[in-house]
């Protein structure tokens, strides 16, 4: 049975780098020419970013092993934009990306279970129903980011459907926000901070055996924002079979030693995402094809994460 | 302007009960004569959930302030889930009840912005775009809860939208799971339990002057679950300008002490929620109209509040 981690670990593998597009489509930061005559109304909108993402999954499909979509840049369109999300997710799943739906979602168990259902699983298709062949091109990423503060009762659900459908959770354990310091860096009495109680929740319950695969990594990651490297050195060594999701590099300021933390010895075990600084890479170029610009912003990213990790 | 604490403790003023009724709306547990003929399928099943929580909303509105829609059990029916949960709401707002929707958002401070916009706005006309006279029938809620776990940043963009709007927000500060002690009752070196520290954060932040109302309440509330009576007596200490929101009452196991606890002395500043041991009354009485067990539910539940808060 196919394994999230594996098929992440061997994706990286083959297309030979650790980096993930974010994709967080904003209506006003989209080229002009797809702005263009659609400002008005929410369906218009939706419109002009879903050609944006087509385009953008087209521009780095053939360069990564995987993206990340945002879905509150979808939400925000309520039903069409939600219906925008889960057919781009289609149109990446269909282009041999892994694809991550950045939703956040948590809450206690009986609520778990349903946001498991809805960000794990074809809407089109809920729990225990077979999706239809050549239905209505709708599909559930790969795997899904969640909120880990409700401890293993709210994590639970989403790595037992996880597990049933060969899907990937990654827990929030340090965010790369300056807000995040007022919370997750605080100390506790034992000289922990709560970030590595989170991570050592996290670890606990994502190395049970059911959830760990052939590659030694469990199904549940965790996201680890790029922000100090002695912060990110704690929690590799609290988390050895989390797979990190790290945020942060590009826009958000994140840097190299922060990066270079977050893998294992071996140079694996972390996946390092940016969205701004690539899919609007060409706001710095106005002249040429903006799809030119991000597959550079793209190529240049993947090689200052070689020069890391290797 | 209005201000979304005034008005929620007018409206319990006006009800004389601080009692929210909360919808989860499942499939499998609504009544029979609703499921039947419905169960192939997520657009019947929305169909159902639909008529189930529609006539909800008629049996409590004579009886409660307020209700609160579970966002993630219309989440996993997809698009056509999201476009009920938004038109649900408007049949909620269309009755004068105040509506919270149980969203649990929450990201950094750029993406906490969309999804923000993504829950206090009406998705047919998000912002700074006036809804049409005789639309879509979609509306967004009074309120939302959000996860604190991103400290101020990620907050921020919820609290400047809803002053905007005059709407609120309910961080989430405790929550009544048994999994929520692995991180929220941890001890900090200064003595404080992590929970007590987000109250902190949220106390701080929403206690800004231009985020409180003439009664002296923030926009900004806080869920605090019912667990711990002295738990509760802390948090209560730390956010006296905060609404509570109360989960785990009845289904949950949280008793009588424990919510007492929640009330600032004059007995105002909470408003209890109670789901499953309400909307699923009928299951108890298998004869009869189960809208008539679903209100005798809230009657009883209004007593036992009264008896505890007067």
């Amino acid at each position: 049975m196919p394994h999230f981690a594996d098929d992440l670990i061997d994706a990286i593998d083959q297309k030979a780098t650790p980096v993930c597009v974010g994709i967080d489509p904003v209506f006003e930061r989209l080229p002009e020419g797809l702005r263009r005559g659609r400002e008005d109304g929410p369906a218009a909108r939706v419109d002009a970013i879903f050609e944006f993402v087509m385009e953008l999954i087209e521009t780095v499909a053939p360069l990564v092993p995987c993206v990340k979509l945002q879905s509150a840049c979808f939400e925000r369109y309520g039903p069409d934009g939600v219906h925008a999300y889960y057919s781009l997710i289609e149109a990446a799943v269909s282009r041999d990306l892994i694809v991550i739906g950045d939703a956040k979602r948590g809450d206690i168990g009986a609520t778990a279970a349903h946001y498991a259902a809805a960000t794990l699983l074809d809407p089109a298709a809920p729990a225990g129903e077979e999706d239809e062949e050549g239905g209505d091109d709708l599909a559930a990423p790969d795997a899904v980011t969640v909120n880990a503060y409700f401890g293993e009762d709210g994590l639970r659900p989403f790595l037992d459907l996880a597990r049933q459908e060969s899907k990937g959770v990654f827990a929030l354990v340090r965010t790369s926000n300056p807000g995040g310091d007022a919370i997750q860096a605080l100390r506790l009495s034992d000289g922990r901070s709560v970030a590595e109680a989170v991570g050592g929740v996290v670890a606990e319950l994502g190395d049970e055996p059911p959830y760990l695969g052939e590659s030694g990594y469990s199904l549940l990651g965790a996201v680890v924002g790029a922000t100090r490297p002695e912060d990110a050195a704690r929690l590799r060594t609290i988390m050895p079979r989390q797979i990190f999701l790290v945020p942060g590099f590009g826009a958000q300021g994140g840097g190299a030693e922060d990066v270079r933390a977050c893998f294992n010895a071996d140079g694996k075990g972390a996946i390092v995402t940016a969205s701004r600084s690539i899919i609007y890479a060409y706001e710095n170029q106005p002249t040429g094809d903006w799809r030119d610009a991000v597959a550079a912003a793209t190529r240049d990213m993947i090689r200052q994460i070689a020069a890391l990790v290797s």
